[in-house]
């Protein structure tokens, strides 16, 4: 095992922090199950290994990162909160976390985030602040917050800890097949800011390195994958539109991409189309609801986008969050 | 343990066959997770545990008896195929199982059965004979087709192998909550003709004896809940519609009946809102695609239909495949 120390000089994580949570996890956490369907496979001419993350607490793989987080704070720190800016999901992983410490939280959350997010945010308990996307800027109303109660942020994915939480979900992934007889020869997730990408790398790294390992994002949203092909971070342009709500950060994180950038094969991207057929697939073959940024790398793997010559490919389906108007209307697209 | 030969004057199942059938199933069939949200526990005030078997193959728990009985056929038996009518569940359950073993299936369908479910027993290798409901009977085709082909027919419940199969779903259940330290007060699951709750009886009389039994029914279709309080088999008036496609069926089988009988502490009728509702609670909540006929046992525990003082309530969430209209459609009526 890489030691971390050695390998730390910018507070970077390794597989060490990565089998740590898992520890910090298991007690609280869901072992999400690993879906696979023969009859599919056979369609698809691999087998096709699903990490259902939808059924993880809060409905998205953010509550494992953001509990590892919360439960190494010492109690000075937890008395004083937390706060955190979140379209959604990590919304709800910091404020379910939150409420089983025993911390206060709040949330910065965009106005016209689903409706079923901000809902279940105020069911964790926590204090939700709204604000408008196009004239307000959360980072600022965030850091307020934190300066008025001195409140801890929880950042989303650029932070070692955050990092090695969102990583056990591949941690069990690889467990989880093995255990099954199933070596893994390509995996791929999605990517917002990049932190469940990072962690999972580690744990491929280290349990698994022949995985070639793939970043999944919609089109006019993949900074990860031109940023790898480039070899230095990159910024969405603005304008194009994707229906996938948690994935719409415009850059890698700078601690995320450290971490990606020598780890990975390759990125795709898939179109929104491809995301509702990957959502009905879901859907049908495996009665999961999966979110439209949950379903990227699937539609990924559906669409027969993850290179080389694959006998097993392993997909994070990440979350399932998601307005039951827009669900449906993703059912009846297809 | 009760010995079975002692017990079995007609053909009835014992506790010794469900716990066969599940070392039958172990590698085949998937061991569903119990899904629990630990903040709709608050609301409920009790614990609530959910066997997904949306999850299992072929997206009900009806394979797990198909492929028990089917898999104890000799070779004999095997070479002349197997027959089966269903409206959809057991239907998949017998072609999917009959698939695996290389055995020639013939199902015999509505043919206004739901559209996933006929896609889906032929996508399994089965051929489909379809028959209209209001002019024709099923039992006399699927006779026929006995005897032209020599074909074994296949009941959908009433038949010791396929009572102990599905029976194997509640064994795990218990072994699930056992292992999380909860002791469950009552279990309800769907019924139609009654082959889960019978085989889910037995588990529970061996392994959790304490535990109060519950058959759930779509109000008008609740010939269970009937027939225990009379103490005799008792057939659903004509008249009422309910679409709960899964749980048609007029009266409980004979020999589930004399197995549940004696088991159980009482018979629950919900309406085909509150099933609209438990379908929603599942999407919102749980991420899990139940069908309307699944939803029926959730429906009766959400509503505090389960009589008891109890604190931990498990049921069977019973199968997922539910056409995107009529999802949609109850996704919209809450």
């Amino acid at each position: 095992m890489t030691s971390c120390a050695l390998s730390d000089p910018a507070h970077l994580p390794c597989f060490a922090d990565v089998a740590a949570a898992a520890q910090r996890l298991a007690p609280v956490a869901v072992k999400t199950p690993i879906l696979n369907d023969p009859w599919l496979d056979r369609k698809l001419g691999f087998r096709l290994l699903i990490k259902a993350e939808p059924l993880q607490r809060t409905g998205s793989f953010k509550f494992r990162g953001a509990y590892n987080k919360l439960v190494q704070m010492d109690e000075a720190t937890r008395a004083r909160g937390v706060v955190a800016f979140s379209s959604g999901n990590h919304a709800q992983g910091v404020a379910a976390a939150a409420q089983i410490l025993g911390i206060k939280a709040t949330i910065v959350m965009p106005a016209d985030a689903p409706a079923i997010k901000l809902a279940k945010t105020r069911a964790y308990g926590a204090t939700v602040v709204t604000y408008d996307r196009m004239t307000e800027d959360r980072e600022a109303i965030a850091r307020r917050i934190q300066e008025d109660q001195g409140a801890s942020l929880v950042p989303p994915y650029d932070d070692r800890d955050i990092m090695a939480g969102q990583g056990t979900a591949a941690f069990e992934l690889i467990g989880q097949a093995t255990e099954r007889g199933f070596a893994i020869d390509a995996f791929a997730t999605c990517v917002s800011g990049g932190g469940l990408l990072a962690g999972s790398s580690l744990a491929f790294q280290e349990l698994s390195p022949r995985t070639r390992l793939y970043s999944a994002e919609p089109v006019g949203f993949d900074d990860h994958a031109r940023s790898f092909a480039a070899g230095s971070r990159i910024t969405n342009e603005p304008g194009p539109r994707s229906f996938c709500d948690a994935l719409l950060a415009p850059t890698p994180g700078l601690l995320t991409f450290a971490v990606n950038q020598t780890r990975l094969a390759g990125g795709i991207a898939v179109t929104d189309r491809a995301v509702e057929a990957a959502m009905r697939l879901a859907f049908d073959t495996f009665k999961l609801v999966v979110e439209p940024g949950g379903a990227v790398a699937l539609a990924a793997a559906i669409t027969g986008q993850i290179p080389g010559e694959n006998r097993t490919v392993a997909v994070i389906a990440s979350g399932g969050n998601v307005d039951p108007a827009v669900f449906c209307a993703a059912m009846q697209a297809v």
